[in-house]
């Protein structure tokens, strides 16, 4: 079944402990896209400026994703990230960011899109979520992303959001600050209270939790010896979850845990080189093998 | 088969976002001991001041722990120390250290305790860790923990010690100075070629990592909503943990990740409440009914 994803694509500066990588192509639809190819056909919405080079765009080529929906827009510019994991590579600082063609109007979703069953909504303006929501047919599941930025100036177009989707993903610093909640158990259970059913919160190098009505779920990061690039590790998980859901007949809590282990294990390739060379290494069949190892490592 | 443990017993005072205690029994083996004797006999060495409330003391009454290695000892003064949880619940501020009568000789191991097969030589100096080891006549199974204060100041004595024993536990931060190693991963690689064959890192809220010739096994903490007093956590891992494992006949990387799950769930009574509250309210029927229920949770 088609996975839906819209959210950024950009050119990034990266500097890690490893090593720099200038202008290579990053943004959270990106990752997301190219993990989730593992699993099932995915359809990307995104706008980028007409300054992209058409090298970065790429990546997709021999992959299963659909870029009808992926937007050249004339007369604007790509967004731009710089960051750095010089301090700590479990947490970037962003030197430079230019939001450019983000801070346009949304990308138009295609016809051929509208009938689409899982949907995943990265990280942007909640209105523009909503927006592009409201513009589905008959989604069967809906996961979103968000980020500081909209709990502190648009909490109550988040709220509205949760109200309106199954799942929602966001990292640990995020859940605290739209909660108020330290515990991150507690902080996971007052998200749901707010309307998604399910909330995974991502913490880095410590894994994952997953908080339903049938309670709580922790998994560990698959333990890494060398991170050479934590960006996108978060859209990678999230596609690697989502790409396994879209083709599950069912989101109990038990196809979701496989789910977290598959995002799991995909941000593990993800983190081993720059960019997205990690996720270029991988086949499904290592994803599988490796899965299966993390499955068995995890049992006692 | 019998358990000894030889480390701290403390008179605490601690103050977290839940309350505050005074002059509660505290202290590496009060912890140590209680956590496992849900598993074994223990066998408890240690030495406080005459100054010792005799009913602080009595903790381990109706317990299977022989406190005839526990040495009362006249014109000195009970180890004391002041910690403050207010700023964040996983790290402790100690706000005043009183070592007392920790600064003085090492308390004489009985007789009767010379045959013990499995040791756990809970934090002090490592000089008197070996010291204590070796007027063991044919251990077992020797583990030891260790802190900042000898990794920065005994590390000649400290990496002796590592020559000597099977396995140490330590905390994230520790590994780290030790080491030089920032990632986990490669710490623990880097401890274990200074001796220990297996590694235990304690990583608080984020659980635990494994490291032993068979690999690396990452287990997170028991998912708490609340916690209260987060003191002897790691103590009481250890604990149940060593108290597990003392009841099996092998220490294959099988028997290490079961007993890290109850080390894992023994200090998730720990910091349900202050002070051995905690541990108190627990039998080894709530512990194994925990075990089972985490073994669940974890699998995938």
């Amino acid at each position: 079944m088609s996975l839906l994803v819209t959210g950024s694509i950009g050119i990034d500066c990266v500097e890690t402990p490893h090593g720099k990588r200038d202008d290579v192509i990053g943004g959270s639809a990106i990752y997301f896209s190219y993990a989730a190819s593992f699993f099932t056909p995915v359809r990307l919405v995104g706008v980028v400026g007409e300054d992209c080079p058409s090298k970065l765009l790429q990546v997709f080529q021999n992959r299963d994703v659909d870029t009808s929906g992926l937007e050249i827009r004339k007369g604007s510019k790509t967004f731009r990230w710089h960051g750095s994991y010089l301090k700590d590579l479990n947490e970037a600082v962003t030197e430079k960011v230019d939001l450019n063609v983000l801070a346009e109007r949304a990308p138009k979703i295609p016809q051929g899109f509208l009938d689409t069953k899982h949907v995943f909504l990265a990280n942007t303006h909640p209105a523009l979520q909503q927006e592009i929501l409201a513009s589905l047919k008959s989604p069967k599941l809906v996961v979103a992303d968000t980020m500081n930025l909209w709990i502190q100036t648009e909490q109550a177009e988040l709220r509205k959001l949760l109200g309106k989707i199954d799942g929602l993903v966001l990292n640990d610093g995020e859940a605290r600050l739209l909660t108020g909640e330290k515990n991150l158990v507690a902080a996971a259970k007052a998200v749901r209270k707010l309307g998604p059913k399910f909330v995974v919160i991502k913490k880095g190098e410590h894994g994952c939790l997953l908080s339903s009505e049938r309670g709580e779920f922790v998994l560990p990061a698959f333990p890494a010896e060398k991170v050479i690039d934590p960006t996108g590790a978060g859209d990678s998980f999230a596609g690697g979850m989502m790409g396994y859901l879209s083709t599950q007949g069912s989101f109990s809590v038990a196809t979701l845990k496989r789910a977290l282990a598959f995002g799991t294990v995909v941000a593990s390739y993800t983190i081993a080189d720059f960019s997205l060379a990690g996720l270029q290494s991988a086949t499904r069949d290592h994803i599988d093998d490796r899965w299966n190892d993390f499955k068995q490592a995890m049992s006692f």
